[in-house]
């Protein structure tokens, strides 16, 4: 690759999570299909919260969880996405810059608030999450700096905004910018539900636009739904369609696919899932930190294993413990 | 007492705590007095935040904190403070309904924005705070509600309201209400910078109002300066001046002074001080519980000791645990 500013760029939704520790009881009470992302309306959203118990807010987003994570590896990391200028707004402002990401996209001045997102943790561990994109659907191909874009060794994108319109026309303008200056293009599918909405896009996209994609078992079937259930399957579809596939299984640890090889990585040890928040987003840091500094494909998916380790044992979708050794002890 | 409505109104600051792990170095760097609360403008809150670390947000207010954990022992709490109407207050107004705790002060349409507490925990699990009062300055008098005044056996004010003039008004009239409905009135001194702030002003309020009081060793050894600088000497000082002083001393536990007694009580086990925000305020939840229940002043102080042990190994000021079982743990 050619001298980069940064390792990474990352585009997505800007959302501030709203964690709440709730029973199995109040997701089948409220109709609500655990361990998946559904969109909805600010009043939908207002009617679940007024129900739930005592919440935290915490910055999130997938793709911004990804690149505080790729920051915290010590990756010169960038971001991309929409907010308002209210309180919200500015506590996303201020956590992704404390986590060393740079981030410069203008602030919606009127319309509708900064994107939250309702996350329901049930005592496995599990997050059921109803997201109100707010001022999100508003990012647009204007928003994009293209110097920035043109400068990053990988843009990654976040299936996620695939949703809004605009935001989805950003997304191949984007690809088509980063390809233009010989960079590569990332691609997380986000959620199984997400891939289902969009799934003859996201096949057009990816075999077109896409070098490296990140999926989880339930997303690369989702992909693939007529490949039967298997997940071999699904892994034999994508094979040669993009440079690299990294697929993640959880306990099973991760398969990456390239277009003459399998290599699977066990999963990290973990003692407890405390919050399964933002697993596959530390999975892609960990992996993109390893892989723009030139390591292997197995030190990168190695490396995803323990970043995703991590975060599932703590409260919240970005690591709060010091990370930066984990780089140095996969090639060590 | 006479059939209550509630067993304790709180009245207090309504403030969004924004929490912060931070090395010693950043306070010493911005010249920061470890271990206390400052009163800071919203600018100069401001310029703190943007140096700081990534942060997590979550309801506090030192009487809230109490209210809340006084409806998670099962008694009847009920709030009063003032937040506006934007996005922090609807966070903190949210939290406390979601407590369990009666809250129905009505909001600020226009002016300063809800208040909010900088907190910078150091390693050491110390808790360093820098407040701008926002939107609770203009708590006032006319907020208080005299039906829930004076149907609750207890009245418990923040030591820190005295800092807004209008909510110190509103101190000396629920004070009067409280006693007039034949309740008791208690108060919190809530930090000893805020006891120099006001000493003599805590002083004639305590002698003329206060029927139970809460304080800390530094606390109450900054309401009796002239008492030399023992701890000893500061409880001598109060006995008397109060129907019940409930004295915190940390790792030796409390000390609860009555007219002819003092009963000391041990301090909880903690393998862990994660987070000593709230201890205080979870004490004199314990303690008001049982107090309100018509337990024995030493039951109170050892739920209040029970409570403080397990909100300083929590991050965050409430509990986010059960703690129903603790109110009869204590009197089987």
């Amino acid at each position: 690759m050619s001298d980069s500013a940064f390792d990474v760029l990352g585009i997505g939704n800007a959302i501030v999570d709203v964690l709440v520790q709730t029973e199995d009881k109040f997701l089948t009470d409220n109709n609500l299909s655990k361990g998946t992302m559904a969109l909805v309306s600010a009043d939908e959203q207002r009617a679940l919260y007024d129900k739930s118990g005592q919440a935290i807010e915490s910055s999130g987003g997938s793709a911004a969880n990804t690149l505080a994570g790729i920051a915290a590896l010590g990756g010169r990391a960038a971001f991309a996405g929409k907010v308002k200028d209210d309180q919200l707004g500015r506590v996303f402002q201020h956590d992704i810059r404390a986590a060393g990401v740079t981030y410069t996209t203008s602030t919606a001045t009127d319309g509708d608030p900064t994107a939250t997102c309702l996350v329901l943790i049930t005592p496995d561990g599990e997050r059921t999450m109803q997201t109100y994109l707010g001022a999100c659907v508003t990012f647009a191909p204007t928003d994009l700096d293209l110097e920035q874009l043109q400068g990053a060794s990988v843009t990654y994108l976040e299936g996620y905004l695939w949703d809004p319109d605009a935001a989805r026309e950003a997304f191949f303008k984007a690809a088509e910018a980063a390809h233009a200056a010989g960079r590569k293009v990332a691609l997380s599918l986000s959620d199984p539900f997400c891939v289902d909405r969009h799934r003859d896009g996201f096949r057009d996209f990816i075999a077109e636009h896409v070098d490296i994609l990140f999926a989880n078992e339930d997303e690369i079937m989702s992909l693939f739904p007529d490949q039967g259930q298997s997940f071999d399957d699904a892994a034999a579809a994508i094979q040669g369609k993009v440079e690299i596939a990294a697929l993640t299984r959880s306990e099973k640890g991760s398969v990456v696919v390239t277009a003459n090889d399998m290599i699977s990585v066990p999963a990290a040890k973990v003692e407890q899932v405390i919050d399964s928040t933002g697993a596959g987003d530390a999975y892609a840091a960990g992996f993109l930190a390893a892989y723009t500094q030139g390591h292997e494909l197995k030190a990168a998916a190695t490396l995803g294993g323990l970043m995703a380790a991590l975060i599932i044992q703590q409260i919240g979708a970005r690591p709060t413990a010091s990370v930066q050794h984990l780089l140095s002890d996969i090639v060590n």
